[in-house]
């Protein structure tokens, strides 16, 4: 398998995009990763290790999009930019997979452009593992569609839901619609008509009805779909509330103990490595014709290996057939 | 002050909604409780109690709203609902606030119904208290109004930004928008009209543009607006991950200790305590004319206190007279 990864995504691009590829190019035999970026500065930075895998190819693009440009405004100066060539390698199939822990709006306004959509689908959309007292959830879109019409949110529940079975390993997924109540007519018109959509599908027996942000992490669903902009806000509340219990419970927990405070500090590092969603090294964004897997900007080595892992994993399953079977197999649900 | 108490609202009524009037009633000897429920039920068990004070009365509603009842069906079966019956005493303006604990959606719906808005609000919303890594932060709307236009975001900053500065003594509150960026020109139309009419009025110079999910908990902001459908998620999303993490943070960690085990699950306790949002009982309904403070369905005695406490604060403050005021002297902003 051949993945273009972006070298300069990410908040330590690109030196660890080199050592995330390095890492995943020993583990995977079968791996060639075309590292996009400027060649000189690239080829400097790999010549300072020792044995790299001639698996790993540096192909040249002049410039890149920085963390905090305005997506489309930046993609329309720099023609060139990394994240641009390397979806334009995957239109011209010559790499299956996009790899890039850069700007998302960029990443996603890229891969748009290219129209590259798998067959039926009308919008892909970004979805994310999330951890739940139960185990795993999987949360779809989380911003690349923050306005979502009601058959997108269906299709998001029919690409989740493959997700969930073949990357989670769990059969028949629960799915839910998220919305602010969970009797029957409740919320918008749009998550109602999204709900009478999921009602008359063939996902009607795995479909759940309505989940409450409460649900998620009770782990009442294992798909809960919404429209980007509601699945951006939970995924970064989620982040920021983290975030603020681990530093909080953290000072407090460990400065009420005498003896004991090194074992429950490390104890707290442990969990909170286990909250970063490092496992799977990035969320795909589903629905184009090819892989795409978008990493977190903090992403370290482990990650951005894990996310060319994931690729990898992807590919194996079939993940998009089975997506264009399923839309083919189905007529599309009235609302 | 005359405040209508829902006796039957919440988990646990009406038996916590007697000894949280009971304590409040201890506590501020200007306040005249009115308990609104059935009469023989409520009039038995407070006559378990020895003496009662005379500034509580009981007034019958011979029905209630159940926790889980679809609202605008049960208040249309329901005529003489506790939560109705409370509405019609501040419209009658017999009393000055209503609290309850009751189905969120119950009483929302039957306060809209009175059409007690105060003068050029448009639609009525609920701000809720948020903890944050630097102190607090004012979320509105979190559910009274799923499908808020522009100018109601306004109205939202607003009011949020009069709870903020007497309620939580902040001053000039800094006013984000909850959007996916923080750079100008992000999201939904809704959120881009609101943002273009913040920036338009009269304050502007506290609005501080866009904040993202993240931000919420990081206290970017001392107030954050939304429409309800988004803050609704938020809230229940973060009740959620801290029950989550607090279940789980606590299992482990206190399961890696050997000695201290009690004093770390003790100070867990402490710390979970001050999540439960009760300092001030529940989060207002902002914009009625008259006041109401919509408790937690868990509420206990002590919440509810705090409840019918708010009201008096807020009363004091002349929180309703400021929005009015600011309302009435600056032109409505263009978007």
């Amino acid at each position: 398998m051949r993945i273009a990864l972006d070298a300069m995504g990410g908040d330590d691009a690109p030196g660890i995009n080199i050592d995330g590829a390095l890492k995943a190019l020993a583990k995977w035999d079968h791996l060639v990763v075309d590292l996009v970026g400027p060649a000189d500065q690239l080829n400097e930075l790999l010549a300072q290790h020792d044995n790299v895998s001639d698996r790993l190819n540096v192909l040249h693009a002049s410039e890149f999009v920085g963390m905090d440009e305005k997506p489309t405004e930046a993609l329309r100066k720099k023609p060139n930019a990394s994240i641009t060539v390397c979806w334009k390698l995957m239109a011209e199939k010559k790499v299956q997979a996009v790899v890039s822990a850069g700007n998302t709006g960029a990443v996603v306004a890229a891969g748009l452009r290219t129209r590259l959509f798998l067959k039926q689908v009308k919008r892909p959309g970004i979805a994310v593992v999330l951890p739940t007292l139960k185990g795993q959830c999987v949360l779809m879109d989380v911003g690349a569609n923050p306005a979502a019409r009601a058959d997108h949110l269906y299709q998001y529940g029919v690409m989740g839901s493959v997700y969930a079975s073949e990357m989670l390993g769990i059969e028949r997924p629960r799915i839910g619609l998220l919305n602010i109540g969970s009797e029957d007519g409740k919320g918008t018109d749009l998550v109602r008509e999204a709900h009478a959509m999921l009602s008359n599908s063939y996902l009607k027996d795995q479909y759940i009805g309505n989940v409450e942000g409460r649900g998620i992490y009770q782990g009442e669903a294992d798909v809960v779909i919404c429209e980007g902009f509601v699945g951006n806000v939970v995924l970064k509340v989620s982040e920021g509330m983290a975030d603020m219990m681990f530093r909080v419970l953290s000072r407090e927990i460990v400065g009420a103990l005498d003896t004991e405070r090194d074992k429950a500090g490390q104890a707290f590092k442990a969990a909170a490595a286990r909250y970063e969603y490092r496992e799977f090294g990035g969320a795909p964004l589903l629905g184009v014709d090819g892989l795409c897997m978008i990493s977190h900007g903090s992403s370290d080595a482990h990650a951005m290996s894990n996310a060319l892992g994931t690729c990898i994993k992807m590919r194996e399953r079939q993940i998009n057939q089975m997506v264009v079977d399923n839309l083919a197999g189905s007529p599309t649900p009235t609302a």
